[in-house]
């Protein structure tokens, strides 16, 4: 089997036009978020309009739970789509709602979108206490039907606690080494060490405001920031996590920073007069650009079989191992 | 493979009790009713209550949505539990939540129960107006995803209507002949000549409303009815259904009658001075007792063949063609 092209971070205001994209763009899986702020309820609203979508566009995608589903869609040429929530807001505060959603297909939850949750700490608090007596029992629960931790909105400390205290390989589906450039959501190397030698999984995001040099950054840049990371925590732990939020209006990056939670605005990783989606990098402006980074990483020093596991394969080995029970 | 031995209808105060006689009496699947009025986010919560019952009781009991999951369960020496509705109210005004609902395992669902829903008439109405707008086009979402229409508690003109709307067969999953005993919830000659002729299926009860004489019905008199059934509608469309509701409280039988729809109580097929639920004929108390219903079709003259499709080969053959999405 070729090996296949993932992307394991979107969230787009999603056409038949971004669908065809992903075809024209060679994409086999993307995992794609469904909800930042939304209760269960609300969250099943999104699977019924995905649901919609696999039916008028079935032709472009179909609706990914196992790695098995990847080797579908390359073999009927279409993307595999696979669910995440960004916020554990869907399962509010029942355990039992972790097998349901499981049940429906989501397959990544972050513990935590920038604010304490009821689980854990996210990156833009003051203060990290780390799992909460409900977040502990949620990733073991998590472990169980095989739906992956993602900490990429966390905090340090409440993401190391997840590596300790999850038994199966979490993941940072979208974000950058602090190393490269210094932000909120960009990860520590001490984190990315813990990560990595516990199995786990980073995703590279593209999203400007987590480039060094932002939307001016680079492909050499971005590129040889990977080769470093190789070096580091080694090639078969890293993948991509473009963070694509192509086509969203300014409503929606606000409704990600605020929600329901807060009757000012918080400008996140924007400022007032920055406030909006920023512009993307030249390189990368939609699903068809992904050659020009499996370019850049070879031309970053990287062999050719890294750079297969980088764009997709290792997301694959990742999905066929922590999406199913736990052994 | 041995014929499956399947009850097409359950609503028991589940205990590991009851799943162990299930194992007892070798039955090999039950459909279980999850709702009687409960919303969409209710119905989630007796989702997660049967979760925990595939874990704490796994050993007795595994998770039904195919055909196949009767033979796995028989390889295990396990019994599957499928899941239905008894009434449309957990999809609400939503026709999305149709197919999210089968995507949780949901296979039946009765359009009504007992009253007017959104859908089509109940068998306690005045006036039977068929199908409603939402109704039709529900049926259609029901056969395109295979979750089967269940008129078990409708009144005639919408059950017959029901028949012709849909392009695949539906269920009558706990109800008996109109001619042997005259009920509100047994169905006439001409509905079960429709429903039968449809490829549709019959789920004999024994309920004891449902049954000539009440709880004192001989099993010889329900055992000639079955055969005068297989006469006149062919043996193939036969099945069981008991609607047995073991170890409920009667406080459960006023939630199936008036739900939140009434301040006053309404007594159903029972009455003031029978508010409850009747006792079960002395031949069948509970799973342990389906050997005495088969004896007794023998004993009716049924063939062996006959009576391996009414115990569950008919059931069998219809859930293998009747739980996916439309060919």
């Amino acid at each position: 089997m070729k090996t296949p092209l993932i992307d394991n971070l979107q969230y787009c205001n999603w056409s038949r036009e971004i669908f065809e994209q992903m075809r024209a763009g060679g994409v086999d899986a993307v995992h794609v978020t469904i909800v930042y702020h939304e209760s269960f309820r609300e969250m099943v609203l999104q699977l019924e309009a995905w649901n919609r979508w696999f039916e008028t566009c079935g032709d472009l995608i179909l609706r990914g739970t196992t790695a098995a589903d990847v080797e579908r869609a390359m073999a009927e040429g279409k993307t595999a789509i696979f669910f995440g929530f960004q916020n554990p807001s869907p399962i509010e505060d029942d355990i039992g709602l972790i097998e349901i959603c499981h049940q429906l297909g989501v397959r990544f939850m972050q513990l935590t979108y920038n604010n304490q949750s009821l689980l854990a700490t996210g990156c833009y608090e003051d203060d990290d206490t780390g799992l909460t007596r409900f977040g502990k029992q949620v990733v073991a629960e998590m472990n169980r039907v095989g739906m992956v931790v993602d900490m990429s909105h966390s905090a340090d400390r409440s993401t190391l606690e997840a590596i300790d205290q999850s038994t199966r390989p979490i993941a940072i589906t979208h974000a950058n080494p602090a190393w490269w450039h210094k932000a909120l959501r960009n990860k520590s190397d001490e984190v990315l060490q813990a990560l990595t030698q516990a199995g786990g999984m980073l995703g590279f995001s593209v999203y400007p405001h987590h480039l060094a040099g932002g939307p001016d950054c680079t492909l050499a840049s971005f590129c040889d920031m990977v080769a470093e990371a190789a070096r580091r925590y080694g090639a078969q732990s890293l993948g991509i996590g473009t963070d694509l939020c192509q086509n969203q209006p300014d409503s929606v990056v606000e409704w990600m920073r605020v929600g329901r939670w807060s009757k000012v605005i918080d400008y996140g990783e924007g400022s007032a007069s920055n406030a909006g989606f920023p512009p993307m990098p030249h390189w990368f402006r939609d699903n068809r650009d992904f050659g020009n980074i499996r370019a850049g990483l070879i031309t970053a020093g990287l062999s050719e079989s890294e750079v297969a596991g980088i764009m997709g394969g290792n997301w694959y080995r990742f999905y066929s191992e922590n999406f199913g029970p736990d052994a």
